[in-house]
């Protein structure tokens, strides 16, 4: 049974429709763009060219894995968000509100977060190493410390120039950095030979997944709710998503029973199950994994053969608690039960777009392969091989993401002060949301564990729920539409990330600041109630 | 019939396969790195791993597309010229040579090229924008003009920060400079909302294909020789390759009636052709395509029904006569023959790769969609946002390249002094190149005409081709291991390309500096003919 089609059936927005066609037939721009940028994906042709049959593609016989990919983040929510927004920017007095919050992606440095210095110092002598021909002019004029000056040397030592190929796995200098990060986060070593660096996690979710999903059978464990890529890969490679609820009442806990129950599913459905997708701190739910709730998936993991995708970006952005990598975990049981967990394959993933960091735009990341067969390893290569080389910049800029600057050097002072004020920033912002959700008739949400959004549940009254259906949608895109024309602020539905049937949720990030956005939306809902009472 | 099994059969080795196994069973290590790394991708783990079965993957049981696809341009003689390096920096002097050459990749910036100053200022700027606050000091100390800070006010602008996420089509602005740099070129405009930012042309080649190739019967027709990014990536998704050769004699030109002939086999044999790949100028051979030759690749395209994928990252690495893009063509007949043109779908690809700005280490580029069905464009949308968007530096060294500095402006002269040199130095390089293998007994080369590589024929004594077949080895690669073995100079067989049954060549760059390396071919080749005459 595939998941994909249950839900296209049953529910008109969900992970699994990116096109959502209206009752006269125009068709929506569904996939929308990020904040930021003004322009319509779609060329203003016609119909008429659609009924021409001399091209050689068209909807109906291009990959139908393409079109069967949803990925309703960038949905019809922020394409009309984005109109707003230009429409302000024209001058626009009509709105009833004179900003756009865009609170529907995790992009840092779209709002007001600023990069850490020390990190673009670094960059800037790499992309032109000429400056390091006067680094006196670099310290008095610009404030550049020595420990940046050295930095930006051993990185260019390690990749001679960033317009250069580097290895396909990432240069081994950067690599040798990674693997000590690893070391003193985990107590545990880490190889370079098993590290490859990415552009970005997506990027390497892609490869993965592609190698592990080896017929229309595969299936692969997803946690629901889920960052929609899990689906929308699994889409694309004509493979099965076998999804596992978390549980919100638990704060959104993993609970093993439901991952052997829908293990157990899919198998009876002759689905062969192969890996399972946990995200650690959870995406939407920023909820963190305790040890025993690790340890529990491994035992699955070790007892049904599957591969864990431990998707870890938001491993900084952890409020309650301390992460603990699966990595660990799994070192750890190796340890205390020797023979057990030999043969677990473990793929953990990082990021340098989430944490403090913040720099989506970079596109870079490593993914550590634990435990891999040799030969399947040397696919893995050969795959990436084809695409050359991650971006080398990106290389760099995640070598002093896991190797800041340290107690006593220059430029450590000023980089706890901003790494601190961020994480200082995020927390209280996170809380400020969270105590206004307590304000909120019919929200609950669970307590801010991490990563960057919560995730509240809505109950909305039946007269909302009848109205949402006459216009012919989910009850909380209904809400989130009319919560964006009445505030100007974007959010992303839950049935976007998938959900219990019967529930409601929305997606938003506490990135924006200020509180004036998050009074706009207890407002709203107070407006919102009244008038479906 | 499938061209990759065909030629796995008749070939040890091929762009079709990667696996290259001895008679004793040790499996090499077929997928090599790029020179200026020294890892081994394999971990030390020995076979009994391999023949433990509780492992979720295993060779044999992974997605079988991956096995199948092969990549050969970093094959086993990277591998070894990288460990002839290594010997080399440890102080091995039992080498026949003092230094290893790269001749087998496109990789300028690894070599003795430089980076444009123009390019690389903007980009340490849009990395770092707190150097903007002392524009002062950047021009007394620095040398930056007006015209850099500028550029990267601009750029910033467009994109905000280069740390977060931008359209996933890239930034509007910058799509904007890519539109004008394209009507520029061709006298003909582009909308930006036709065009995709990418990280590097191979990555768009892989969305494009993957939209196209909707079942295992789909084909693409693509040049021998070949870059062969296309047949792996062919492989991967489980379509068909359509191979039609070029012409050796005719300065590798491009013959319609083989491409006619290709097709109708295609087709008797089950094949739905459904795109025709032309690498414009060639990789490995250089050779540009005549208006006329393009002119019949249209008449094909629009006759039966293709997708024209114009491969044209080389297209200002032209020696001889001058690149015409085939987009310019399509316009151009469309004028002249209304209606006969107006459905030829094409995508145009360009890259930030090759060029004078040889920045392969940055990962950008675009393509360009014409005559696309917009139901069609929006899905290629869909496709690249779940990959997010392109690097954003990447984005940003994409508008410098098309919108470089213009007469009048102060970086000007120093910017066409670089791009000058550069260009004239890889023209030099390439005919100095050329003269070397005129000299060579047995050797015949085409005359540079673009790119950045040589594909000589080589003819070679009977007694070197038994040699050959006594190791195991296709007689092209057996020369090219003798060649790395006595001069360090690594280049990669024409087998890794594709080519007629019974010939045999070499790709090479000519990238490296001096004449010193070419000297030693030269020397070896005579030798080589001596010991096997």
């Amino acid at each position: 049974m595939s998941w994909q089609f249950k839900l296209v059936s049953s529910m008109r927005a969900s992970p699994f429709r990116a096109c959502i066609t209206r009752p006269n037939g125009l068709l929506l721009r569904p996939t929308a763009r990020p904040a930021g940028d003004f322009s319509v994906s779609v060329p203003t042709m016609t119909q008429t060219k659609r009924l021409n049959s001399n091209k050689c593609l068209n909807i109906d016989n291009i990959n139908p894995h393409i079109r069967a990919a949803k990925y309703a983040v960038r949905g019809e929510l922020a394409v009309k968000a984005e109109e707003y927004r230009q429409r302000l920017t024209d001058g626009d007095k009509a709105l009833p509100f004179d900003s756009v919050i865009f609170a529907n992606i995790g992009n840092p440095q779209q709002l007001d977060q600023k990069p850490i210095t020390f990190f673009r110092q670094v960059l800037s002598l790499v992309e032109n190493p000429l400056l390091l021909e006067n680094s006196d002019a670099l310290k008095s004029s610009f404030g550049y410390n020595q420990d940046v000056i050295d930095r930006a040397r051993t990185l260019l030592a390690n990749v001679q120039s960033v317009g250069a190929y580097s290895h396909s796995q990432g240069a081994l200098g950067i690599r040798n950095s990674v693997a000590k990060f690893i070391e003193e986060r985990d107590g545990f070593p880490a190889d370079p030979q098993d590290l490859f660096l990415t552009a970005g996690a997506s990027s390497g979710v892609n490869t993965l997944l592609s190698v592990i999903c080896n017929s229309p059978n595969a299936g692969v464990l997803v946690p629901i709710p889920q960052y929609p890529l899990y689906t929308a890969t699994l889409a694309l490679l004509n493979a099965q998503c076998v999804p596992y609820y978390l549980e919100e009442q638990r704060a959104w806990g993993t609970d093993v029973n439901a991952i052997y129950q829908s293990i157990k599913d899919a198998k009876a459905a002759g689905t062969d199950v192969r890996a399972v997708v946990v995200i650690n701190p959870g995406n939407p739910t920023g909820a963190s994994l305790s040890a025993d709730d690790i340890k529990q998936v491994i035992d699955i993991a070790a007892e049904e053969h599957l591969v864990i995708i431990a998707d870890e970006v938001y491993q900084t952005n952890v409020f309650e608690g301390e992460f603990v990598s699966i990595k660990k975990r799994l070192r750890q049981l190796q340890q205390e039960q020797p023979g057990k967990y030999d043969d677990v394959e473990l793929v953990s993933m990082h990021s340098t777009s989430k944490g403090m960091v913040g720099e989506c735009g970079h596109r870079g990341g490593y993914f550590e392969l634990v435990g891999f067969d040799p030969l399947v390893q040397e696919q893995i290569y050969k795959l990436v091989s084809i695409g050359l080389c991650p971006p080398v910049v990106a290389q760099c800029l995640l070598e002093t993401m896991v190797n800041p600057p340290r107690q006593g050097e220059p430029s450590y002072e000023l980089y706890q002060k901003e790494y601190n004020g961020i994480r200082d920033g995020l927390r209280k912002r996170a809380f400020a949301l969270y105590d206004a959700f307590q304000r909120m008739e019919g929200v609950e949400c669970q307590k801010p564990q991490g990563s960057m959004y919560l995730f509240p549940t809505i109950k909305l009254p039946t007269k909302a729920v009848e109205a949402a259906k006459a216009e012919g949608r989910v009850a909380d895109e209904f809400y989130c539409l009319r919560l964006l024309e009445a505030t100007g602020v974007c959010v992303v539905p839950g049935s976007g990330f998938g959900q219990k049937e019967n529930t409601l949720h929305f997606r938003t990030t506490f990135l924006a600041p200020g509180t004036d956005w998050v009074e706009r939306i207890v407002k709203f809902h107070a407006d919102f109630l009244q008038k479906y009472r």
